[in-house]
């Protein structure tokens, strides 16, 4: 049986924090012909806000600790502010997008991550993608847009990684739809030369990936991201494209940025 | 045909302000048998944060004059950090809770506001309620939460005044549903003398209130709402509730608070 299709797409920070981009990639977004999900990331806008209220932010490793004001802060910004005005956006490019958190209808639950050698503070860790609610909304061709808030099902809500948020929904929803996972950002894909913006390569399987990485080919902060991609790609998702935001009209078609395949 | 029963009730901004009083009558909420929504006003925290970032506030009749600035605040506020607690709290409670605001799958569209003598900024009076959303989301089990903002359609969002969204939500679901709208606050219902908590009025139809009213035993500010509440039942609201919030068990069963009937 030939499955849908669905396209998972995660934007990053700096699209967000950028009017006219955002504005470009929606446009874009809402161009796209099948099922869709948006996952969000917050930007600069809460470090902002909680430089403004004085409470200090504190970054490891590219990962916010999240304490209890910190969580307030982001719930409000991600959650609210840039869901609700991303959601205003396609409803006025046609589109019924509805924004959603992981709390609501217990979408994605998490646990709080134990504190090892770094307390993280409120962060949580994907458990669960409640698939019916999902599956419900997508058959009411209603895009959905996703804010990077969990919850541990205890009244707890939890600041969570977006990049994994939308892995976890497209794995999940792999049973149910051919699933084109997006990452969106700012580069124009995975680079063989660091120094080159343009020297995308074009597609990678699992073994082409483990010889650009042997060579040394492959810049080290992408790695994370890559096996991670390709975990999803051996869990069922069908592809995943990486790749710039205001592109994502060629990007799923294979015309720029990088694309993972399982063969 | 024997209509299923909806609850529409409202909760005021000094309930959501008292952690106490807000756990109270949401454990009540999640003990309610039925289809629910919740619709919620935004209580204090606006405000303080407004102080906090230095952005002046202005009220006139009790309403915030938005501006761009105080938007943002109230759309951070009110539909993330408020709206999602509250879903977060529920789903601890085993209710598969779901947060929305207007805006989301065009649940409620808006129009800002005409300049009139006031210009009240961006703040949208509401025009459309969708229903094919709420029934499909209720016949999942799922209780709504609704903060008050809204969108009209073209981009933009609009602070919009929650008594009113309940309001037309209740009328909008009368079709379909014996709708019980309540608007429960810090009170003990209607009285029949201001100065005297006690003397709350238990029921009151159309006939009873111009009688009260005629007598100038209901206090000026109830006016208003009273006349909205008659006019809800009068377009197919079953029953109209008004009381507080911690006794919602009883306020639903009619052992308290003032219930409007249409005779």
């Amino acid at each position: 049986m030939n499955k849908e299709k669905l396209y998972v797409i995660k934007i990053g920070g700096n699209i967000i924090d950028d009017e006219q981009r955002l504005e470009k990639f929606l446009r874009n977004f809402a161009g796209l012909n099948g099922h869709k999900i948006l996952v969000h990331g917050g930007g600069k806008l809460a470090t902002r806000l909680a430089v403004q209220l004085n409470i200090p932010q504190q970054m490891v490793e590219g990962r916010r600790i999240t304490d209890a004001e910190t969580l307030k802060i982001v719930t409000m910004v991600y959650a609210g502010l840039i869901n609700k005005q991303i959601v205003a956006m396609l409803q006025a490019h046609g589109e019924n997008a509805i924004g959603l958190c992981g709390a609501d209808g217990n979408l994605i639950r998490s646990e709080k991550r134990k504190q090892g050698d770094i307390d993280y503070g409120f962060v949580g860790d994907v458990r669960e993608v409640n698939d019916t609610l999902i599956l419900s909304l997508l058959r009411q061709k209603m895009p959905l847009v996703i804010a990077p808030i969990t919850h541990d099902g205890s009244g707890l809500l939890l600041n969570t990684n977006a990049d994994t948020m939308a892995q976890e929904m497209a794995r999940s929803m792999s049973d149910h739809y051919a699933v084109n996972l997006v990452y969106s950002f700012e580069k124009k894909g995975v680079l063989s030369d660091i120094a080159d913006e343009e020297s995308v390569i074009p597609q990678m399987t699992r073994a082409t990936y483990i010889k650009y990485r042997e060579e040394g080919k492959i810049f080290a902060g992408m790695i994370p991201k890559l096996d991670n991609a390709f975990a999803a790609i051996e869990s069922g998702v069908e592809r995943v494209i990486i790749g710039m935001a205001e592109e994502l009209d060629k990007l799923v078609e294979g015309m720029t940025g990088t694309t993972l395949m399982k063969q």
